[in-house]
């Protein structure tokens, strides 16, 4: 045995191989990890590698100058023509000659990780469904007569080992023009998903094609649909946009477009009709920015609620209305998207929805589940995603558990007194002076509080118009932190409090945050019913927590993910001061920023990610809090400022006031519940 | 080992059973065919048997009046609502007390055979691709949260042993509402093609449905769409309709459509819309006819040539009208008949086109070949599909080959002189008397001879119009019989002939079968012109036929099967005076009718079918005629009527005339090949 020995970096990966075996050859032989589209014709420099010289003690091995092959033409040529970074070699023109190192660089890795930006999500590694592959194919002979697709997928077979291949009418539409005008020489774009068996022909080039593939992961809000445009080869996102839903004109919540379907025949079909519309809008809207032709969109991921997903599906939400909200179907769907109606894409590209966990706990959380994978976690880690609903995830890697709980919309700003959608001019930070109890702010916008040198010159144009959901929890729990308001949720009066700022608004108290009345803007101000509409909120919230911890027969969590948009912008500190969450040291209460999209993009760019979040859904044990008695007791008893039950070690000792000044005062549920 | 023996009939599968088991039971678990649809729940009554009592020596048991349980109230019930033939028993409600002997009569059984009409053709046995289930589902559970669609798995693979299961977002849109109107208890109808992995939901109805399920058999020629609508459950035939392809706008033959679409941008679509109309059109005129809910069509196979099997699929035929022929895709598809604009159907529903078996050897020749199974003949069978272009068989179990032959529009009644379709008032039968000259003919539509009496009185109506295909063959094989015609083609004078019915006709002569002048109907004649379109027709068939026995080195075959709706009317003895197919004893000369028609109701009724001829098209060898240099030779050799070159001893001794006047009487070929 004196073949030369090959070792590959960082994969370790090492065989001996005969004098002449091209390094893509020893590559693939030894399962490393090098990419090629072009099959190791010197076509596409995808299998650039950069061998090592010298001596490598730690592999044992030390590697002479001539231990490739000498620098050839074909790497002449493509360096003239593109470049290639001093050292590299292409690996299917430079030969084995001797002992060498050979390490891989990440762009030349087929499962190269991408750049993560939340550091509790878990990387993208790809390994996307739609792949590029350049074949030769043989001319059809009138001796042996076959089909093109049967030649070309012969090609395939014998070239890159890809067993059964099928095709959309579109493209063998297109296939028999194609295959002439590349002179039998053809890139094809293959999709195979995690359960194929065959691979489908999306699309197909003459020649050598190397323009890209595309892909949407999309999060399909009740309010917003937010996508990213990513390359499906590197995983970079090209764009991103956002859109409003359309469907808010049938119901701002979910609930009211459930109702609006049952109440109006065909008004399921009317939302689906809006929803795919805007998706196609939105689409439109990405590639005009990214520059991107759109045929060249070959997949689409989704995440969603429920009722979103049905209405998505062009089925109708009304189950989902009423116990025991049955979902139509929880699994993963892989569909071609003509069929869901969107044709700003290519004609055969393929869309994955991720599976629903129960009827009030969607795809959206499955994509916040395999993001931040709870079931992999050593620690016990609550997750939750803030919304209109919110969805919660306890767990770790022996047991997870999930479950929604209603906040309703007063997190986002919703059914708050001043509040507002997080838009320019919107409050989102506020710190109360606990000792003048003077507020100041910050406005979306700009970074400037409002107490600093130009403040109004910065919001000049927005001006300070409201507050959004961030904004009225860091009220409130500053609020509790300067003593204005007690552990019941009371705002005291002027009187009781020691500052003018509190005044009376009807038989309660509103505490004023900014008075732009002189300047034409509005009076914004706490009152006592944001401070009840939030305390319903964050109970609800709370309660889910407590009755999954309740499951897991625990006390407490080691750590806390706050997910979604607005997760990603409350502090972790008044969200404790608030109750909102369960007590835990700051630095283990982290965001994980738009970990649904996330989840999306990493279900967009690994089919294996796929297949696995479908095996951990379906480990998943599902509370349902609407028919758990502890809920509704939990619920109560969440309503102070922490709430009564639990110790918060890990906050500063609140204010001990007390603002009871008789029953007319307590709002909302507690009231109902007296009467 | 007490257990009563149960034997079944006419299987003789035979087993011990525990007294109390139901027959049911016992046949599905000895992999008896008894069907149920129902799953034994005494709903379907589609398991009946026929238990036999007293002694049967054959199977060396007695069985007693008491083998089986007492007649029970669910028997009784459907007895008197339905009926059921006395002594017969439901499988499901009879249980095993004794040793038995049931027999499965053929409506029980699901793989039953249906009857067939040509003798050649293979029968028919049922192994639909979809059939009924009927099912109880689990309702939802709020603490075991799952989609309606996953529960409906659940219970196919609990009641009736069925793997995964996917369904479009049509049947997902109905299926919460049908699962609720039938209180949980529904019939799905399940497709399962021969390569599917899974089974799809075609549909869902509430309860028990019982309403059939239907598929169409549609033969796509290039003249006519013809369609048979066939019942899946016993293969019933429930209306047959044709209607002309409205493709004929664009050219007659196929060439002028490959054409059309080459000197037309778009042109290919504008043909492939037509004939997609068209089907659409005849899907509404069958389901008129049957009276069926064109929503319980939920599958199609086409069969047809591979010009009209690209132009349906949407692909441009160019490449099929130029050397080397090359089909966009020469193996089977399976598709979804909304892809195909076909949207008379079930939104689900199915298609299946049976496989190319070259550029000039469509999936009608395929489906000749599954109907004829020249693959399973022990003696070597040649089986000639007769049309514009005659497809051509030649093999038996060892090999089989293939070819396609330009025979050209004449055996259709084109370029004839007094030539027309076969349709009421077309000569369809000729015979002259060898002495007298006199001919007597038949016209489509009456079934008396033109020297019958009240024959005038019967063709009235139509008059005699013209003459067709196989009137044209049988004239020119009369006039040679009686001496009017040479073996070289000519015609004699009425010198020559000794009738004043061969008229002079330029330069040549023309015989008279038929002048209506007098009642103001045309004078119909056999010209010279006429003779060398046939010959050259014939000897273009013969030649392919000699070429297929020339590659298996044979000088005669064993047997021949004429195919095709021309081949139902062609008799043995006047294509064999004419040299259209090699020697061979009368009464092996058959005719198959429909072969292709028949293939396609196989196709349809039975999935292995599909499997076969997929198999059996992969093992054919394929000749390609216009580049076998002998393929000239015997055509050129084949003109003589009989030809030249070979014996046909199974015929009778012919006139050894000869009317060879001068060079200027040789017309077409032999005339271009002197000059």
């Amino acid at each position: 045995m004196s073949d030369p020995l090959v070792i590959f970096t960082p994969s370790g990966k090492r065989g001996h191989f005969p004098k002449g075996t091209p390094v893509l050859t020893a590559a693939r032989q030894l399962g490393v990890d090098l990419d090629s589209v072009c099959g190791g014709r010197g076509i596409c420099s995808k299998c650039q590698v950069m061998p090592g010289y010298g001596e490598f003690s730690k592999h044992g091995v030390t590697v002479a100058g001539n231990a490739l092959s000498e620098w050839n033409a074909v790497e002449q040529r493509y360096k003239d023509k593109r470049g290639l970074i001093d050292g590299r070699r292409l690996g299917c023109q430079a030969t084995v000659q001797g002992d060498v190192v050979i390490d891989v660089p990440p762009e030349s890795q087929v499962h190269k990780q991408v750049v993560r930006k939340a550091a509790s999500s878990r990387p993208i590694v790809m390994d996307p469904a739609t792949r590029l592959y350049y074949v030769e194919v043989a001319e059809p002979d009138m001796h042996e007569p076959s089909g093109d697709l049967e030649r070309l997928a012969d090609a395939l077979r014998d070239q890159w080992d890809i067993g059964a291949i099928h095709a959309d009418l579109h493209v063998l539409r297109k296939l028999q023009p194609v295959l002439r005008k590349g002179a039998w020489r053809v890139t094809v774009a293959l999709h195979q998903g995690h359960q194929d068996t065959q691979h489908k022909v999306i699309d197909i080039w003459p020649g050598y094609y190397d323009g890209g593939l595309y892909g949407l992961a999309i999060d399909l809000g009740s309010t917003t649909v937010a996508a990213h445009l990513c390359d499906l080869q590197d995983g970079s996102v090209k764009a991103s946009s956002g859109i409003m839903n359309p469907q808010i004109r049938f119901g701002e919540d979910l609930m009211s477009r459930v109702s609006y379907a049952m109440m109006n025949p065909g008004g399921d079909l009317e939302m689906t009709a809006a929803v795919r519309a805007a998706i196609n809008d939105l689409v439109r809207v990405l590639t005009d920015e990214a520059q991107v032709d759109p045929t060249l969109i070959v997949e689409a991921v989704f995440v969603c609620n429920p009722v979103m997903h049905h209405l998505l599906l062009g089925i109708d939400p009304v189950e989902l209305g009423q116990a025991p909200f049955a979902l139509a179907t929880s699994g993963a769907l892989s569909l071609d998207a003509r069929d869901m109606d969107i044709d700003t894409v290519n004609p055969s590209a393929r869309t994955y929805l991720l599976p629903c966990i129960a009827g009030h706990v969607g795809a959206d959380a499955a994509a916040v589940a395999l993001s931040e994978a709870p079931d992999k976690s050593d620690d016990l880690v609550l997750v939750v995603d803030v919304g209109t609903n919110a969805e919660i995830l306890l767990g770790n890697k022996d047991k997870v558990l999930a479950c929604s709980s209603p906040t309703g919309p007063a997190f986002e700003g919703a059914q708050i007194s001043s509040g507002q959608r997080a838009a320019p001019g919107a409050i989102e930070r506020v710190e109360i002076d606990p000792v003048t109890k003077t507020p100041r702010f910050r406005v979306i916008g700009s970074d400037l509080w409002s107490d600093d040198p130009g403040f109004s010159e910065a919001t000049a144009t927005t001006g300070v118009t409201g507050i959004c959901g961030s904004g009225i929890i860091e009220a409130v729990a500053e609020m509790r932190l300067a003593g204005l308001l007690d552990a019941s949720g009371l705002i005291g009066s002027a009187a009781q409090t020691g500052t003018e700022r509190c005044i009376a608004d009807g038989r309660t108290h509103a505490y004023v945050l900014h008075d732009g009345r002189d300047e034409g803007g509005p009076l914004i101000s706490v009152t006592q019913g944001d401070i009840r509409a939030i305390q319903l909120a964050k109970s609800a919230l709370y309660a889910g927590a407590r009755l999954l911890m309740d499951e897991i027969d625990v006390d407490k969590v080691d750590r806390v993910v706050l997910a979604g948009a607005f997760g990603a912008h409350i502090s972790p500190k008044h969200a404790m001061v608030l109750g909102m969450i369960p007590d835990a040291a700051l630095d283990k209460v982290t965001s994980a920023g738009n970990a649904a999209g996330h989840g999306a993009r990493m279900a967009l760019c690994n089919r294996s990610d796929r297949a696995a979040i479908e095996a951990t859904v379906g480990q998943i044990e599902k509370i349902e809090t609407a028919i758990e008695p502890k809920f509704q007791e939990h619920f109560v008893n969440a309503n102070a400022i922490p709430h009564a039950t639990d110790p918060f070690p890990h906050l500063p000792e609140l204010p001990k006031v007390s603002f009871n000044t008789g029953g007319d005062a307590q709002g909302g549920r507690r009231r109902r519940r007296r009467a």
